[in-house]
């Protein structure tokens, strides 16, 4: 088993950094623009890019501090039973935001592009909380062929 | 054991790429300005980031196709040991640089933040390549404090 594992350090409060991972509104912001059904435990939460549905069923939520999703479905085939989690770390400065998507069966060659993306991701909530603009897909074209 | 693993398609020539990895001049161009030592096998390049220098030998060359380091000295600590390679996978449209960082002895949280960092390092040796103007440190500000 791998895990993508990334920490990224946030200026905004432990409010802002939760509904940007609990509402369509807030992942639509720094994931994918098409984003929809992002709720309570159960939820399933539809990430569109282009013609590709990525599905998450919400597993655990403790709100303000904790996040953990369980994908669902079969897109893309080599994400089957991951599972995504952001923790929150306070310190004086930030929060730190620890990111997971763990259970990938081994380190392929496309674990290695998702956990370029899976950075870029970050960086891209990273901006949407402290300058109000990520740059969810298809925005994210930096590295559109990689 | 665990391993950083990222992959960027990078739309240059593979001198050009194997350049940008083995000489004092490329490698300033995207991962720290100043670097110094860099030629042959068991050459020992520098890296300096302020007032940290960090040490790699070089362990492995195949002109246009891997580059292999192993770290040397003891700074930071849980890089001891460790190794980076960087292979070549040509494609029509591109070179796909897979970028390995292994033998850490977990997934820590300095793991985590250098797996984010070790992204934004790639995407400047891609803009590096690809435009002439690379994010070497110090100019990595974007996750300065992350």
């Amino acid at each position: 088993m791998a895990t993508i594992y990334h920490k990224v350090g946030i200026k905004a409060s432990a409010e802002d950094i939760y509904q940007a991972l609990t509402s369509d509104k807030g992942l639509s912001n720094w994931w994918t623009h098409e984003t929809s059904g992002a709720g309570a435990v159960r939820s399933i939460i539809d990430f569109k890019f282009n013609d590709t549905i990525v599905q998450f069923r919400v597993k655990e939520l403790i709100q303000n501090k904790k996040v953990v999703w369980k994908h669902f479905g079969e897109t893309p085939p080599e994400w089957m039973n991951t599972e995504i989690s952001f923790g929150f770390e306070v310190t004086d400065e930030q929060i730190l935001v620890h990111m997971k998507h763990a259970n990938w069966q081994e380190q392929t060659s496309f674990f290695a592009h998702c956990n370029l993306k899976w950075a870029v991701f970050m960086l891209s909530l990273k901006d949407y909380l402290e300058t109000g603009k990520g740059r969810p897909f298809p925005n994210d074209v930096q590295i559109d062929h990689c």
